[in-house]
């Protein structure tokens, strides 16, 4: 599987205009040579070119990472002293004679720990920004990447489901995630997870990206449950809004609002349609409502290795949605100060449309 | 306490010849400003001088976190186009005229994302790293803090007590890691974890960075159990090696030996004294024992709001141990494709030696 991703990176290069492409530790290392490692003061690299083997460079502790990988790399590795570092990377990225060419990186992972590191060896190389190269790569998944999401929803369904009776008026909001972390284990997601569960109760469910707090869970609140799960290395991220005990008209209404402006963002995604139709659909439906201006982030991303990747859905992006495209639709209505509502599904572009990947009730559930 | 952080900050800066200090999404932000924001596609900048209110750039969608903060500082916020985002980062970027100057950043942490967007609105600006600086703030822990940690090597013992009953002959690494996860969280760590608990058995567990796998736990296996909790945003991080069933008889003899390395590196450490002794200590008496070669990387490393950070207890690292600074110390020895042991505690300097936060048992317990 790797060598096969090698080989089309590889004929990408060679189309490109870019002689290599570095990367540092991240989602998509570990999509073209299935290793792994964790950000840390010790810097990861690796260069990839049309002609050559990979070449790694990389700390001793991990030298066993990459024994047994099932294609041809060149390791380098350096000793725990920093102050032989430079030049173990000198004597690694000479092999490539890559100074004066195009080295692409991903500024979303790219730090500048590797990248000085890099730079100081080959002074006259380029960097342009090859997120669109690797992405191109990794936004079309294959069956078993599909799989690998369907299971990751399926056990994030299961861990909200079995949560759901545990819900409680009085409960903390970090309580209650922990809660729903433990059932996300016990349901089979890896414990390095897409994201921390989002509990949000009353005034804190009208921050989109609220961390749980110490506030309990209140009659009269909405409480948005933005949760994933990991399987296989893949991701499910999805957010149901329930109504703790008896809600005020209004909160009920956005909540119907919502749901409905869910429906139409699913219904817009299909092969050859552009992203932004899923945004405008479900847009257009809370616009309609009067509560445009509450709708203050876009509908979707797509999900994969990574919570947040390509592509994303919004109004003005015209990239087109092509089959095996993996992306949520999360349209929510955030009333500063009171309450918020987000109903998110995880979806699959197929060759006729668009499947709905999750099916847990949406409706408004009364809870606590 | 981010006022007092902050004016300690615009002190160091006075006179450390930077005139600004760049920081994105990460532990560094947090300590200062108190605000916490993942990494991800969208960039959240901090910049902060020493004679103006701190400037933070950030998505619309995060922007209540800004709201009622105990300081002053100016935000600015961008849309879910990033065709705006230039115009704002300029805007903001521009109020504090940092153009020429010299402006900190944090290699380890920053991305190519924020700092391309940084050195493009003021491009004749010098970017030095600074990493030395922001440790020199946050390295000798308050009393707050470690109290904290303090609580997080609690919940991380209390914890793996509740789970070393459930270790079983047949069960899988990834499932005990798990049941570990879960045992975390209901002994008090928070959801977001400092990383995902390392059990590593058999061969697996001479490779001191392993990923838990679908391995069976065996008879005979050593098993490494690497593990900690977040409490409050302050980390533990622990290591205990058990045996499962009968071993052999050196395996046996390389737990000895890294107990008594552990028990001379927790000696080691007081205030005055150079990192490097507790590398030392810990070093010599693997080495004396004939291991040297198969004890390959630091004794240790700071741990706070990161699991790594500084100080780094290596040979060659001659920066003095100063009261309130906490830090693992780990030995460990790693037999190729057969088996290893690490034992790992907590320390924390204090005014006349240093205190082990961590007292769990440490001899060679038999599991399974």
């Amino acid at each position: 599987m790797n060598s096969i991703r090698l080989s089309k990176l590889s004929n990408s290069l060679g189309t490109s205009g870019l002689e290599a492409l570095a990367l540092n530790a991240g989602p998509s290392l570990v999509y073209l040579t299935g290793l792994h490692f964790h950000l840390s003061e010790r810097p990861v690299i690796a260069l990839f070119t049309a002609d050559h083997d990979p070449v790694i460079i990389l700390p001793e502790l991990e030298l066993l990472k990459v024994k047994d990988v099932p294609y041809d790399i060149k390791a380098f590795f350096y000793s725990e002293n920093p102050a032989d570092w430079d030049g173990i990377f000198r004597r690694a990225i000479a092999t490539l004679k890559l100074d004066g060419k195009r080295i692409g990186v991903e500024p979303r992972q790219m730090r500048l720990l590797e990248f000085r590191q890099i730079k100081s060896c080959v002074p006259k190389a380029d960097f342009p920004d090859a997120s669109d190269l690797v992405s191109s790569l990794r936004v079309r998944k294959e069956a078993a990447e599909i799989s690998a999401i369907r299971k990751a929803v399926k056990a994030a369904q299961s861990a909200l489901e079995a949560t759901i009776p545990l819900i409680k008026v009085g409960m903390t909001e970090t309580e209650l995630a922990s809660e729903l972390v433990v059932q996300l284990l016990r349901h089979g997601s890896q414990s390095e997870m897409p994201f921390a569960p989002i509990i949000s109760g009353g005034p804190n469910s009208a921050n989109p990206h609220a961390n749980p707090s110490d506030r309990k869970i209140r009659r009269g609140d909405m409480l948005v449950v933005d949760w994933g799960a990991s399987v296989d290395g893949y991701v499910s991220d999805l957010t149901r809004t329930f109504a703790v005990g008896d809600v005020n008209y209004e909160y009920r209404k956005i909540h119907r609002i919502v749901l409905e402006a869910n429906a139409a963002g699913r219904e817009a995604g299909k092969p050859g349609a552009p992203c932004a139709n899923v945004d405008i659909a479900a847009r257009k439906v809370i616009g309609k409502a009067g509560y445009g201006k509450y709708f203050t982030h876009r509908t979707g991303h797509g999900i994969g290795m990574e919570g947040h990747e390509e592509p994303y859905m919004r109004g003005d992006n015209m990239q087109l949605l092509e089959p095996g495209m993996v992306y949520t639709v999360e349209p929510g209505i955030y009333l500063p100060d009171r309450n918020g509502v987000r109903i998110e599904d995880n979806m699959v572009i197929t060759e006729n449309g668009a499947e709905c990947l999750s099916d847990l009730e949406r409706g408004l559930l009364v809870v606590g």
